[in-house]
């Protein structure tokens, strides 16, 4: 099984680092692509290489002197060079890239020589080839990605190359210009490169042992997520928890590979699976994780006729799409129903909105409540787990939390609870102490 | 406080059913104006007048000789006016009847006269004045009932009697046909004479001591509902629970008058009040009903791009909209939509609706279940009452039931729950057994 390997920066931030990510590679031979991000702090004042770039390039662009910040950047390479003991000079590379900043060829190219230059030491790091990301990651005029021409240039490119190493966060536009994704970073590129290799699996090491499941914020040492599968993951990242950006999952998840979210620090840590399925043993529990975010507005329509009116629904929603401002929940009761939106998107334009109800709805009473918090519990097969409803209800009950609506979706996999903000922190601990988690 | 009566069919089947509604008009001197219904069954194979009315009537235009027919129904009231040892003859009124029957004036002509024949027994048992509802309550010529030109003219010859009877159930058109209410029947009559007379209470006496907290095929004896509001008694008829049917409830409901459902047979009984806001006694429970029905109908529509994409959720109840299918519940997960419709609705256009979600969303999933029950547990300021959602939660969970979706409303005075019709009997059960009322 082939395995692509995605470093993040805080696991290349150092020799020490870059030492630990060989000895990962190198203890398993099915880890046969590797994909660096640039360095990252080497602790909590230090400054991420990417950042040094982009104001380098900044301070070029207003016709700075870039000779000292530049040095700077170089000094960073050659520390892990010598660290690593690495019989490898950048130097022409540095030359050729100060005069590209100097001449200010653009800003995306700059920000991609971060991993560009990391992947050169891990190529040489680790004997691997070393293949530059724009020759086989490939965006149209408008920047967009081109997935399907990636896919086959990158394909036949990693079929000569037994073992190679690709940078991630960049590719090439059509002209041979340099352009970097926008979100997601090299996350993307580590995705891309495991569809290409029709990888078995995806690891992306950072400094965390994978997903908790509840933000450790607000709950202390929460545990580990063992196994998620893709759709339980974006029911938890949609609703606040931090874990990888959805275009950074789209390719893998789309062709089926799994992938592994590890711990550079503790590669003697599982970290958390994520598989499109859930392997076939049964899981004891069936809650895999707790999210939520503050910020959300519930516009509540009381109609007494609403239920005699076919479209009265969709007249009211007809208004936010209007306004480009998309519904969340739409919890509904005979006479009424509640449009559940992020309060962000709907201040901008929530004297209008209200207005246009008035004028084309005319509601018998229309309520704007302000400060909800919405909390997913998610957990794929949680519905026929029936106990768990229950115990959710339980915990909030016990500890005296209103629960302002409840939306057990058609998807089965999650229960979105309602609360007043004030409550968000109080809720969440709550549950998390009354569940027991899929481990 | 004038205090405005309706009697229904089975209070006014016998004799012995009109001195028992005789005495209850009589023994409180605010009871001014009576609505009377005409005489339902004696027993259960007895046949309601109302019934033999349409039957004359229908064998009228069939050109049949219908004397026989027409004198059961003469005997009807025969005997009621002789068990009243009343002095009154109705030979006249039957006369003028059976040859209007004969000409075949009107269907709802010949329905109507079991009510008005009934309120002429009424006002002489009574000593009340009687006054033809052909006189006070009106509609257009296609048939609507006229609500401002009915008030008006009800209530000034209300104020012109101080105690009457007027027959429910009819009306005049514009050229002086009679007209009878299609749905509600005599209750709408009661209700608009109550918003006439400006009365504190409409009391509807029937055969059941009110409405009851659960269906009383599915719990035994279950207990009455003392206390309802107009809004809580709309959630649980709408979910099914047969109490007053809307068209009847709207005018008191909207004047702010309280209604009260009464049991001829046990006068002494409390029933049922419905008032328009609860009683500033805080009432120790919060759970004021359940109510539910089989029969619905999910469509699950899946799409990863759905959160993204403003007006995906439109556009789907669009098709519903055009087929002109009311949706009763939306729940939404992050990429998936339920629209939960009733089945009888949704069968006529099923296939027609699944391939115009294939064409014009063509979500990645699209998913049909039928045989799904939903059950409305109604209480006003249930919300509040932290307690509530939890231990329906823990009903069910304990009964092994599975929710397949909740949805605590905007409305904060229900939650609606969604399970397999098998299980619905069990769920009712369940819950009527963990849930303490309001009494």
């Amino acid at each position: 099984m082939i395995k692509v390997v995605k470093f993040g920066g805080s696991s290349l931030a150092s020799a020490e680092q870059f030492a630990k990510a060989g000895d990962i590679v190198r203890s398993d031979e099915d880890r046969k692509y590797v994909v660096p991000s640039a360095p990252g702090k080497r602790n909590d004042k230090d400054s991420k290489v990417t950042d040094m770039l982009y104001d380098c390039y900044r301070a070029a662009t207003r016709q700075e002197d870039i000779r000292i910040s530049f040095n700077r950047i170089k000094e960073r390479y050659n520390t892990i060079i010598n660290g690593l003991g690495l019989k490898l000079s950048l130097e022409e590379e540095y030359k050729k890239i100060e005069k590209n900043l100097k001449d200010q060829i653009g800003e995306d190219y700059a920000a991609s020589r971060g991993e560009y230059l990391n992947g050169k030491i891990m190529a040489a790091y680790l004997g691997f080839e070393f293949i530059d990301a724009a020759e086989v990651i490939f965006f149209d005029e408008k920047g967009h990605f081109l997935s399907d021409k990636t896919n086959k240039v990158l394909k036949k490119r990693l079929h000569s190359a037994e073992k190679a190493v690709i940078p991630g966060f960049y590719g090439s536009l059509p002209d041979g210009t340099i352009k970097t994704f926008s979100r997601g970073g090299s996350d993307i590129t580590g995705s891309i490169v495991a569809k290409a290799a029709e990888a078995g699996m995806y690891e992306n090491w950072t400094d965390v042992s994978g997903c908790m499941v509840a933000d450790p914020r607000i709950i202390k040492n929460p545990k580990p997520i063992r196994v998620v599968t893709y759709r339980e993951l974006r029911e938890l990242s949609y609703m606040g928890a931090s874990v990888m950006h959805e275009a950074a999952v789209f390719p893998v998840r789309k062709a089926g590979i799994m992938m592994n979210i590890r711990n550079t620090n503790s590669p003697e840590d599982p970290g958390t699976l994520i598989a499109s399925e859930l392997p076939r043993v049964p899981r004891k529990h069936k809650v895999t994780g707790i999210a939520g975010m503050k910020g959300f507005t519930s516009i509540l329509v009381e109609d007494s006729s609403m239920n005699d009116q076919v479209g009265y629904g969709m007249k009211l929603l007809g208004i936010f799409a209007r306004h480009n401002i998309p519904f969340e929940h739409l919890p509904t009761g005979i006479d009424t129903m509640s449009v559940v939106v992020r309060t962000a998107l709907f201040d901008p334009c929530r004297n209008l909105i209200m207005d246009e109800i008035r004028d084309e709805i005319g509601p018998e009473l229309l309520f704007v409540e302000d400060h909800l918090a919405m909390i997913a519990v998610v957990g794929q097969g949680m519905a026929y787990s029936k106990g768990t409803a229950a115990r959710i209800m339980k915990a909030l009950s016990d500890a005296r939390i209103n629960i302002r609506m409840i939306d057990q979706g058609s998807s089965e996999i999650n229960i979105i609870i309602c609360v007043d903000e004030e409550d968000y922190e109080n809720a969440i601990r709550s549950i998390y102490n009354e569940i027991e988690f899929t481990l």
